[in-house]
């Protein structure tokens, strides 16, 4: 026997002991658990917050009080605090909407949008940044479908971050951006911006977009959620995924599940491009959520010239389709003039990205 | 004479040489912007837009055609662009709105604001994260009365991250902060997140708040504007100054130039503290603006422990207030329960920042 | 009696439940800690890791193969790994250096460097960015001596982006900035940036600076604490506090607690200064550490018109000294000419923050 | 003759006027140029700087002693400001070391490595996060060798936030690493973290790496430059595109022109991945370098989930080679436990990213 083996014994009894603690930790966690969702029943009956700290806090004192060691008081509040997290979760899950949360075994959700479908085979979404006159708008949608491509964007209610730039057309863009749609067969994306207009651009739009400044503007998610069209919601530019999947809730929360997550690009120290491309959100979004995602390269660059990559990128990740800003004659534009393709530019674009269009 | 004096005597002769090059750009740089005012006054009774840049895009192709170097064709679209920005830049001049942008000679601008003034000597805007029921707003109100404190700030409509976190009571929460407000001579100051009720809040309120979230939802901005009160603007949490300033000026452009500046803290990858305290965002609005700027301790910090630290360092910066979440029982507070003070904290709180509320 | 009361009944019921679940939770908590601690002295003994994971891993698959709900088996691996989390800080609680890390009870460390003292009374930190001949670091020192500041700084070895930028004296600097200073009767200050010149810095400076750049080289951590000198941290401008803490404790861990925690700004989204100052890390930092905190306003704004707001609102929220680059004539510096104050300057800005040195 | 004849007549001919004051002023521009590059000329004879900071604040000051508008004297700074850099820039052209900055016409480099090369076809570059034991690097090197991986990485030094962590094996882990190598045919590359270790390093491994948090330890990239091995040199996490590129220049300028750019992953905001893969990076640093790039998918996503579609967006976007880190039995890795993936993983890794791997 060698002179280790004391040891090592006292080491296995030491063990045996704590795997025996951990179940009955187990055991009474799972009481507890269930403790927990019967006072919910209660409380669920009497009108109840789910959630009360002040009890919470009661309950942590007394134990602070208790404590002896050798954990230090502010262990103790840690560790019960993720218990009591655990707990609220609980209660949470059995209340949250199905069609933002991805359950094991969901499939992806595939959303109609006009004529059309986005949730399957990757789609492009092309079109100029604003609608800026009749030619303009027919110019591209009639390239749109000259080139297979089966959305088109423009904006007709443009937030821009100077009050004196260019603020879109307004409802006569609407109707532009929605006969050129019709000429072509293309279903159209255009943003809306306020809650009083929700109702006319619901009229002339196949998808309601709400673009990246609004994300957190929750009055305009709820009144776009009640209009029943899909809605393509993107990112807001410093927004957590977690605040990007609750903001889709608050449209799922209103009655609409159709919600395309567009990731187009987060604020960082960064300067070569507007924004940075979130690569890792594609995944994590779709793995999160049954939603389709879909990336917006010409936001996220600001640029035109890493498109291509960009787009590349996208679908290679995952992305259920990827929007890109397409203008007649981007040195006319009158917004994002830098960052639009041309036609010609765009064609090449397409080709470039084709394989990835068909992968898998 | 020395065997580098011929090098030297060539080498002034160089320089003198560059400074005649120097005086001759700046005299036709000087003539060519008199020549883009021509232009612009012309345009001007013509309804053009300032900003053409097809026009701009000809002219830098054509000179990078009569291109012969030494600077690449890179660097002469640069600096090209540069003077044509410039021009730009001197028209927007001329229609900047004076409330904003601060100009050689300016004083500060003081704001009414009920019966108070914001802009002067600093102030304090304390009260709940929202308003919850009577005793709690009225508990609220008679502290700041006692204190000295002349400003009630509480939520009637709160923007929350999850759509089943406690809304706001709305329109009834208004009334309760309304009549605390009276009862103790206070200057209220609440929240307006949407268009379609911007006029029910003025009714009520004596400072229109816009949160962070909605810095860059410029229909609110502009149907705030209109409502004729004092607008409390937080700034974006991931705006640059810039933005920020733009978003001011929506309002000031909508004839609105009583506008209160709040640093709230932005996003970045700090963990400790929610938001990221932007100090140095005080002395350069301050700068850039003739607006008052304030701090929002409270929501940069997301915990109480570092409340006074954070205050002492935005009034010994220059803020001239602090707003500071104060509820009469943090515990069961149904929001930001862990960053409020209770009225104890909040006394203690006054006293570690009284010198600086008189310092100059 | 009221309808109600079965359901409050009830109610309290469950509630005095839960609180006995809880009390053998924390009962099963501390015990369990104990036979860790037990298995760790086996362990140290044996020479074993003390995190084994592996082991860890076979646990947590027990448990959940265990786990019969309500809650999911994500949430009991959730629970268990804050469970084994604590357990293990608890022996890094052990073994973690007094120095840095507060403990309940802890005063301020105050550091004796050269013939002065850092962690008490506010001190300035003055000087150029780089000593670059005899006449300008003599001016510099000199202007110190007349305007009581202690400390001198001035780099030698300087680390610039461009391998083409001015590199520093080296060693010749090292000793014009050591003379200066001993004229002057001044604490010298000055940047160590490689191993292998740790000790002649060492030998001609009071104070060794690790920069920004270098505070995750652990290399020289080590090198630096077996000099002896005092060392001044500057945060890395991507740090989490945590990492900056734990840089420190490269140096703790060697030997050596005297070191200066220098908060200089932090890449974020901002451009209109160079870094963020993150204030709040002054109070986190002296909250979380026994070691003085200083702020450095000349890295931070990279421009000189907001170094008085950044130096008073540094020191207002207690940081317990100022660095601040100072320049004869920063219009001829070899780096950083643009953030650089002359004497002048100094002066002013020493005036301005005056009443700040001498508060509490 | 219509009633705007007057006005378009008026128009086009202040436009000629503008014309023609362009070419005046490029003409200008480029004399000017010439000169600048003549007195470069004497100066390099008589070893002057070639930034004169002083002499460019004279003109300035003399431009703006001239200037009568309508230019605002802060223009006139601004324009001359930037004619004066691009001159500046002009010298600096002439000095850059061609292997880092790519100029028109220029390939791509590849890179000898061992016996294999860097810049073309993709590679995969494989292993654990450190070397821990003899089974351990020769299980990793087998599966390498075994499903065609020519690249094997494994650290001997480790550079760790925490003191306590497991720090490598050292020296001992480098001929562990090198044996693993040659008894597999493989490629080696691990991290080197010191300067006075180079040498040591630079005997046993193929390719040195430097990592992150030495991307701007400019004396460890002179160092290693020396050392005459290939070097993969990763982004720091808060760095530029332009840091990175310098950093690569100290190598490039040290007489090292054989590096291979790694972006692994920006510090942001997001909490879901431990850093945020930064793809624009990838076509970025192609376009402006003649380098070959690669992308480190471990470290910037810091979990296993998500690394396949990672990779297929690196490739995808253009990168030349893919770091993943691969341990035979994660679950008791010293380092990184939760983000490397077990041979099995690995196996279905590449599987998946197969056709991304012979794009093109």
């Amino acid at each position: 026997m060698n002179d280790d083996s004391g040891g090592q014994n006292e080491f296995e009894a030491l063990r045996v002991e704590i795997a025996r603690i951990n179940t009955t930790l187990l055991e009474l966690l799972s009481e507890r658990a269930k403790l927990v969702l019967a006072i919910h029943d209660v409380k669920q009956g009497r009108a109840l917050e789910a959630f009360d700290p002040d009890r919470e806090q009661q309950m942590v004192d007394s134990l602070v009080g208790q404590n002896r060691g050798p954990f230090s008081d502010d262990v103790v509040r840690h560790l019960f605090k993720e218990v009591f997290t655990a707990s609220l979760n609980l209660m949470d899950d059995e209340r949250r909407p199905p069609a933002v949360a991805r359950r094991p075994g969901d499939g992806d959700l595939v959303i109609q949008a006009g004529a059309r479908h986005i949730g399957g085979r990757p789609v492009i979404i092309g079109g100029p940044c604003a609608v800026e006159d009749e030619d303009q708008i027919e110019a591209a949608a009639a390239a749109m479908e000259r080139l297979g491509v089966g959305f088109l964007r423009g904006g007709a209610f443009k937030p821009r971050t100077s009050p004196y730039a260019f603020q879109g057309l307004g409802e006569p863009g609407l109707k532009l951006l929605a006969d050129a749609g019709r000429r072509h067969g293309l279903t159209t994306v255009t943003e809306v911006v306020d809650t009083r207009t929700v109702d006319i651009v619901a009229r002339h739009a196949d998808v309601l977009q709400v673009g990246s400044r609004n994300m957190a503007n929750y009055e305009l998610l709820k009144a776009v959620a009640e209009a029943g069209k899909p809605v393509l919601l993107k990112r807001g530019f410093a927004a957590t995924l977690d605040e990007f999947i609750h903001a889709a809730e608050y449209l799922a929360s209103s009655g609409n599940e159709s919600v395309i997550l567009c990731e187009r690009g987060i604020r960082t120290f960064n300067r070569e491009t507007r924004f940075t491309l979130d690569i890792a959100a594609v995944p994590l979004l779709r793995q999160m959520t049954r939603l389709p995602v879909i990336v917006d390269v010409s936001h996220a660059a600001g640029r035109r010239d890493i498109l291509v990559p960009l787009a590349r990128a996208g679908l290679a990740a995952g992305a259920q389709g990827v929007m890109v800003e397409v203008h007649p004659n981007p040195s006319v534009a009158r917004s994002d003039g830098q960052q639009q393709l041309d036609i010609a530019q765009f064609e090449r674009f397409l080709a470039a990205i084709e394989d990835l269009l068909h992968q898998h």
